[in-house]
């Protein structure tokens, strides 16, 4: 639909010359007319006569509402008078709406009264746009009425939203269902609702001094939507987005920064026990083959290499230096490295923004832009890149190569991400700690792990987004390719900027979040060990073909918990097959159960765990499998996992390879068998049936998310 | 208030005497009158003049309702109209509301036209009941109207429900706020509410045979609450009460099973791989002091001991039998436990119920009950009870003593159990296996764990309560002095098990015991590992004496999780005082936070940790604390545990106990500290944020329940 910008941007220009922020209700149904958004017929009058005359052309009931540039609450004075059903009726409605309204307010400018279409029937429901600080142009979808108020069962997509994004608001509230009819009601039209979530999200991107957007009720039907109330109000000074370097230049400099030739630090030293020499020592000890440039004014040598007294006095190309000075030597050490060119900053150092300090962050801020330096920190323990056996870190040195990327915003919790790691033996390809954010932020770091090949998946933790809609707008992008899992921390309901309309107040910051970080196809972790166990296990698992998930179980115990895990978690258990049901009942005793979980009994020997698991890899009906291994003497731990590892290299030869994750009950002798079976790329978990469906379900949010299913 | 049971007793029999399992309205409205239940002022016209003439009676408007005993849904047959506001709209009403019910149904007996006075205003609500095959008689409530259908918001308590119970249901449900009044809407009467609830619990329970009852809508005002549809449906040949043995005969026979002075092992084998073998080792080698009675027909001695051809055969009084016979042998060896008197057999075998051998369980079954002999199984592992270094199973012996008792339904679950419990060290008093439940059940063992000393804790894994009524009245008793807590597994929605009712509809039968065992104080486990870790947990934690939880943390990120992890498990932040804020601000550096959490930041020395920590635990407005550990060179995890051991230690010596539980971020060394801590009585998680609050939340959670809070 083509939409009308000029109309709406008189109408704003109008009302912004007038001194207002808020659109009367005439002006409102102008910018909806310009955008294709429904409302109901309607007029203006200003008298009695006049509106008997209205009323009586567009048909009864009609309703009566106070047009009053200075009246938003048009109830609570006395201002609206619904189901006016004569001529008559609307003449004495006129007089007692404009009594009302100059008793609530006598100093009010009363315009005249609106005559509007009635509308009823059909479901209502709340869409509505936000300004959020992080995210911008927020649209809103929820069902109207006091109770859904209490719910807080409202969903938020980014502006502007595609048709598929609207659509997915339609199934993404609670209540969804009563959208598709209940109790023999007739189910609203989808195309008619998402087309108006559509036109008001273009809306408010296309004006951005559109702060807040209430269309309240809108009434579904389905044959259509209308909006009976619109809101509209302005912010004309709205914050500037945030400055962001081109997508080139991030790839061309993190990549320079991330794997660098040669690294510089500043502050180094031969002292143990001072974050310059920890520096130091896990350069050379990590065994980074690049070039170590130490800098420090009164040293000639440092742990055996030349040392420097300026990254100015290297004679040759430095990629990034690593700071482990005090905060107040930083500020001249960056322009120095912005003078020599070099393209990144590592901050290790606190006593910034965290402690109060921010004019000191903000002046090297400024120094980073003006010089094209990027900085990352300040406020970090540094960062590893295991490929290039890089750590550029004063914590202990991490060499588990793999390939997950992880990165904290917190100190603590990278140090939790390194301990994890080494215990669990999760292979990294980067650790980052990002600290204050001055500069590089989450999406610097998804642009380079993007393209980076040692990467596989990308982990996040972070309290906040600097700047959410660049985020968004990146994972989107690279969700597509590499799973994202993000923990964000930090979920009070500080509400988004603006919360004087409606829409505004119902919407919670986390819910924001939530919301938009699914958009952007990220895998949301809820807990920290969760986030860790997502990125050990995920990049285990090859990429499920379809949505039909088998549970094959020696403990029927394990089964049905496995099953509330798989409901609890959005999994598709399998409807059996008779044929396959038949197969499968081939393998197990008479007592045990086919079906979904297919039980095949504690007792049985390894060949029945063999062949009914080499039935699921086979069956091209079967997408993955959840099994459950309970210990027995007559099939003991190891001997389960080397056949699952045996059973699952045969398929993978063969050119076979779906998700296969373990629950293993049993004693002690289970968790060196999980062992096994992770270092075989099967992830498997002693003592829990929930663990395993966890990190399958989460591998099937990301295919879903990237369209790689169905 | 007095309940008129003759009065119901008539309309019943009455009612059933007519062949119908229905009530009319007007009987449903007179068992209403009879139990305080309010309803509409109503009347049954036979003609449209008596309509006419009941309606202005009573005031208009009023509704007009079919009144035959075949038309249940008499909407859906034209059979109701609302709204009718003169004699003349009756009159006509009337011919039109009988037409209707003719055509829908030609052979409905057509009894007349209700004529009810017509209530709106207030808040819908629907009260109900049901009866559930294993809880027996439950009382419902939920918000009235389509959403909440979809919604499936509804609570339920065992009928009859005390007064307490009935104002729990008003907050018990997700959209309780709405009943608080919200957008300037009135408060309903919760007194009124309630009182409805009560009433309708204790008819149900009065009257086995009223099988369901819908109260839908009720109209809830400020002042009070009125029914304006009644619905009752009977059962009249209700399921018999389960048998259960009396309290105290439970309490002999378990403690002579559980901690018995002389075992019979039948089958017992000295043949390697046998499970007659297995359990013989077990015992010796497990130290059991009691006698032990090897029974098998062909041996003299087994392992040392002397062995008897048949129970019968031995000298002295026997405790329990163990038996590791077939299936098919069990029969007559029960037998001759029955006639030997000893009171419990372990039956290990597997062959019965479970695989489809019903008559074979049954068979047991009534050789059990006709000798006295409880049955634990078939179909199990045995059991374990430490403090008598008993190991009664074929699983690997056990040993490492402790408060927790543990069971399983499931096999596969119990060696979960062990695995975990031998990992972790945790300490256990039982670990039991319940298998088919022919006789001995969950509420048995509560009743036996309830008066062992060496049981702090009761976790449960269960599949299914065959006697849900018995397990939650000896559960509400137990949890008093005990936490209980349960992992129910298979969670799928059932419902209850007559759902022609609306209420019935929507009683998803997990919501059923989500709500139970809410109502009997029991902890509920979502997942297998959530269980375990409450076990081994909860026993450590004092018991808090108040809600104020405050967090002491070196990492901001931790604290940052750490309050996510309080918010999302209802612990509640204590609000700092000033003076106690500046108390900890004299602790921490200047830009470390006080407020709550403290964050006394990252690089602080063991003493700041130990100043705040004994703070934390000085100050009796503080109840619990939770403390996040960053791993730093000046404070490492070894120095860090050892330091809490000790001021917890010091507190603990002068008589204070607070609930304390940590988080370890670092690296593996924190493994090693985690252990420390757990062995020093001090939950500890390393990478993990979420477990030192869930396992907190869950003492919480017993406390409340148990009435030790506030």
């Amino acid at each position: 639909m083509a939409h009308d910008k000029n109309a709406v941007r008189k109408i704003l220009d109008a009302v912004k010359a007038s001194g207002r922020t808020s659109l009367t209700a005439p002006e409102g149904k102008g910018v909806c007319d310009a955008y294709g958004i429904p409302v109901p017929k309607e007029g203006v009058a200003t008298s009695a006569a006049e509106a008997a005359k209205l009323a009586s052309g567009m048909g009864f009931p009609v309703v009566l509402k106070i047009v009053s540039p200075e009246i938003l609450h048009k109830t609570e004075a006395g201002g609206v008078l619904v189901g006016v059903r004569t001529a008559e009726e609307a003449e004495k409605g006129f007089a007692t709406i404009m009594a009302n309204a100059k008793k609530y307010d006598a100093k009010a400018n009363l315009l005249g009264v609106q005559v509007q279409q009635m509308l009823s029937g059909g479901q209502e429901v709340i869409i509505g746009a936000v300004t959020d600080p992080s995210f911008g142009k927020l649209v809103a979808f929820g069902l109207g009425g006091v109770l859904v108020e209490v719910l807080k069962d409202i969903t938020f997509r980014l502006a502007p939203a595609t048709k598929e994004d609207a659509l997915s608001m339609l199934d993404g509230i609670q209540a969804g269902d009563i959208l598709k009819g209940v109790r023999g009601a007739d189910p609203v039209s989808r195309d008619a609702l998402a087309g108006l979530i559509e036109n008001v999200s273009q809306l408010v991107a296309d004006f951005p001094e559109i702060a807040e957007m209430d269309l309240n009720p809108v009434f579904a039907t389905k044959n259509g939507a209308t909006a009976a109330d619109v809101r509209i109000v302005c912010d004309w000074n709205p914050a500037p987005a945030r400055y962001r370097p081109k997508h080139d230049d991030i790839v061309r400099d993190m990549n320079r920064i991330m794997k660098p030739d040669a690294v510089a630090v500043i502050g180094a030293s031969s002292e143990a026990g001072k974050i310059g020499n920890s520096v130091m020592k896990n350069l050379i000890n990590g065994g980074y083959q690049g070039k170590i440039y130490p800098i420090n004014p009164s040293a000639d040598e440092i742990m055996g290499l030349k040392a420097y007294k300026s990254v100015k006095d290297i004679p040759g190309v430095v990629d990034v230096a690593v700071f482990a000075i005090p905060a107040k030597f930083v500020a001249a050490a960056l322009t120095e490295c912005g003078e020599k060119k070099i393209p990144g900053a590592v901050l290790i150092p606190s006593g910034f923004a965290e402690t109060g300090n921010v004019e000191g962050q903000e002046e090297i801020q400024a120094i980073g832009r003006k010089y094209g330096v990027r900085l990352m920190g300040p406020n970090i323990y540094g960062f590893y890149y295991t490929w290039k056996n890089l750590c550029a870190t004063f914590c202990t040195a991490y060499d588990y190569k793999g390939h997950a990327a992880l990165s904290s915003q917190s100190g603590g919790i990278g140090m939790a991400i390194i301990g994890f790691s080494r215990s669990a033996k999760m292979g990294v390809s980067a650790i980052v700690g990002l600290g204050n954010k001055s500069d590089i932020d989450e999406d610097d770091l998804l642009t380079f792990f993007e393209q980076d090949d040692n990467t596989h998946i990308i982990v996040q933790h972070c309290e906040d987004l600097k700047d959410g809609r660049s985020f968004a707008e990146v994972a989107k992008r690279v969700s597509k390719k590499k799973p994202i899992v993000v923990l964000k921390a930090g979920r009070t309901a500080m509400g988004a900027k603006a919360a004087s309309s409606h829409t505004g107040a119902l919407a919670g910051n986390d819910k924001i979040y939530d919301d938009v970080l699914r958009q952007s196809g990220v895998i949301r972790a809820k807990a920290l060990r969760e986030m860790l166990e997502y990125a050990r296990a995920i990049p285990k698992l090859p990429t499920p073909k379809g949505e039909n998930v088998v549970i094959i179980t020696g403990a029927g115990g394990s089964g049905v918990l496995l099953s509330d895990a798989c409901v609890d978690n959005d999994l598709k258990l399998m409807a059996m097959p008779a044929d396959l049901d038949a197969a499968f009942r081939k393998f197990i005793p008479p007592f045990g159960a086919a079906g979904n979980p297919v039980d095949i009994t504690g007792g049985e020997p390894p060949k029945t765990y063999q062949n009914t698991i080499r039935l699921g890899l086979e069956d091209p009906r079967i997408h993955s499998l959840v099994l459950g291994y309970w210990h027995t003497i007559v099939t003991p731990p190891m001997v389960f996992a080397k056949l699952v590892a045996e059973v699952v290299e045969e398929f993978r030869a063969k050119g076979i390879a779906k998700p296969i994750t373990v629950s293993l009950a049993g004693d002690v002798e289970v968790e060196e068998a999980a062992e096994y079976l992770f270092d075989h790329g099967i992830p498997a978990y002693p003592y829990s049936t929930e663990m395993p469906v966890m990190v399958l379900a989460a591998k099937y949010r990301w295919a879903r998310g990237a369209g790689l299913i169905k």
